[in-house]
């Protein structure tokens, strides 16, 4: 059972989720450092009742901020810019750092702390979906356990638990289907980002409950999964679970399938990244059999979902498309959040970018940011 | 992986499968034992392919049929008789004893295997039922190893793996409902054998198949998991799930279901059983999700099923109950196959029992003989 940790993002979706969880369900456990980015109003009840020894905040501006509303904040140290986080990652006395950053952001401060031999409980999917290689094997140098605090990863490693690896034959990723998966294609091309946060299973951040609604969600999950799990792309299947109660399976060489199912709680999760193999006793509601309705599945539907098949493509070519991919999604979701682009441009600039994109192979994190800085050009002036 | 075994009740439902599946996926593992009943027909060949060190047959009519149609058996080594059931189980040279003998039968021998220190995997549920806490402390004590073949017992041990058995919340032990589910209570009092043994999802022998139509057989299971996992009987639900897709289920204390998943295929559990925690690559049909159709869930109807209550009736009370019922049940369902009595004939007849036996505890085998003793005389004459 873990002791400490450090939080990063603590103001967001999984982040608050976190702190429920661990006020709730493992009281013994320090939080010893704790980042927010914009919600200071939200971090300074936070800092004070966990009282970090370290705290992130962006800029100065924001530490003067934090300051009116935390009596706390006096006492912790506190960090601020890109070097800060870092710090914020390897250096506090936690045993574990939660990764609950959003975008692409969660990726340095993820390999700082794998370099200073934290564990981590990884949220942010960015970091595996375009580094993917150089963490695992960092991790893997390093002996650093990532354990996944998705819901479909964390039943994917729930379902792995005891068995070996090479007995895997295919992993099952359930998807909810977003909340556009009973609207027709027309109606899915007029839909506004108010009508996608609407998602029918899953209290979600902004960002996120976008891919949802695009599938590129379950694009990005499906690369994490190979990575985390080390399995080539055609062993992992999308699977379309509209109830949300299986939350991933695993089929094994035998033709046995384990599946790991649940209320949608992401505070589930939460809790087993950092317990496991143990788990914590929670008073969290149960799954009720006999209410939740018959359990469906129907396969995913990607000339509706463009950016699912496109993201299948990046994990089949890998290398630089990966990280060129969620870069350019991360800004065009931001663009329809402001109303900026329909929903389907959202896969066409992908489909556009692929067009005349040179993929590299990933050696170092240079690469990556390099083919981010591609990226940001394409954007630039759209 | 197991490298030989011995097989009591060959030319039974699970017998055969057992064969079938180590014929085309363990092709190294050395039978060394075969016991068969009443089908010299069905064993002779069995043997002649496995060419076993021992044989097992009732007695010396059965020993000329068998060296009648079988050429091998001129050189296996033929027992008979009770006494010799005994030695097939302890003193052949298998590492592990597969006990698919049907009923009573099956204790005797699995205390014996037990005793000379060899591991079992078990189809007879009757064992359990009778003499789960002989049968469960000898085996501790003897450090022998009891794997479940029934693919209720084989999903939950499966769903198990990696988990510390104090995190277990709830046992939820699926059921088919049998092939009785959809009629009305009158229509069920009116059912033949013949109606019974049409089960919907399994292909399985006419006692249990009777049991399956009672439920009876879901209350022996029931009593078979209190042993087998260590639990109390308030840890364990019966869920009736039509489709037999999910095997079992199991609901740790965090709120975290998992679930095993798979065709309805006994060839499945028996490997596992043999191999467990491996898993043996098999070519085996595996579950469409797509095409499975829904999976829904029901509560069992105790009202127009009561071998189930009386089941649960005899695992709360324990000690010699759960023996008288399993003696009784046993009779009542050969004269239920004879035509001889009504389907409610089964469960008013273990009723009748219930309301004059006295119960007393189990301190050794001598009581589980006694009560059936007194079961036997209960029955006599009717």
């Amino acid at each position: 059972m873990v002791s400490s940790i450090s939080l990063l993002g603590a103001t967001g979706s999984i982040g608050m989720q976190t702190l429920d969880a661990v006020r709730n369900c493992l009281p013994d456990v320090r939080v010893a450092a704790l980042s927010g980015f914009s919600n200071m109003e939200a971090l300074a009840p936070l800092v004070d009742e966990f009282k970090p020894e370290m705290v992130w905040v962006p800029d100065g501006e924001a530490t003067e901020k934090l300051k009116e509303v935390s009596k706390f904040a006096f006492e912790s140290e506190i960090l601020t810019g890109d070097e800060g986080l870092i710090l914020c990652a390897a250096e506090s006395n936690a045993e574990i750092v939660v990764n609950a950053l959003v975008g692409r952001a969660g990726l340095a401060p993820t390999i700082a702390a794998i370099n200073s031999g934290k564990n981590i409980a990884l949220a942010n999917k960015e970091t595996l979906v375009t580094a993917g290689e150089l963490v695992m094997s960092l991790a893997h140098e390093k002996k650093v356990r990532i354990t996944p605090i998705d819901s479909e990863h964390s039943a994917i490693w729930q379902c792995l638990q005891g068995s070996d690896w090479d007995d895997i034959e295919k992993i099952i990723l359930t998807a909810s289907g977003g909340p556009f998966r009973g609207l027709s294609r027309e109606e899915v091309a007029n839909a506004t980002a108010r009508d996608a946060l609407k998602h029918p299973n899953w209290d979600m951040g902004a960002k996120i409950t976008i891919d949802s609604a695009t599938l590129m969600n379950k694009g990005l999950e499906l690369i994490e999964a190979m990575w985390l799990f080390n399995q080539p792309l055609e062993n992992i299947e999308i699977l379309v679970h509209p109830q949300s109660i299986i939350h991933s399976m695993v089929q094994f060489t035998d033709g046995s399938v384990i599946a790991q199912m649940g209320l949608p709680d992401m505070r589930l999760p939460i809790l087993y990244a950092l317990s496991a193999p143990d788990r914590v006793e929670t008073g969290f509601p149960r799954v009720d059999f006999l209410k939740c309705g018959n359990l469906t599945f129907e396969p995913p539907n990607t000339e509706k979902f463009p950016c699912l098949a496109l993201a299948r493509q990046a994990a089949r070519t890998g290398g630089t498309l990966p990280a060129v991919m969620n870069f350019i999604n991360e800004w065009a979701v931001g663009q329809f959040l402001q109303g900026k682009i329909r929903f389907y441009d959202i896969s066409e600039i992908i489909a556009e970018a692929f067009g005349i994109y040179k993929v590299k192979k990933v050696a170092a994190l240079s690469d990556i940011c390099e083919a981010e800085g591609w990226a940001a050009e394409f954007i630039k002036g759209r």
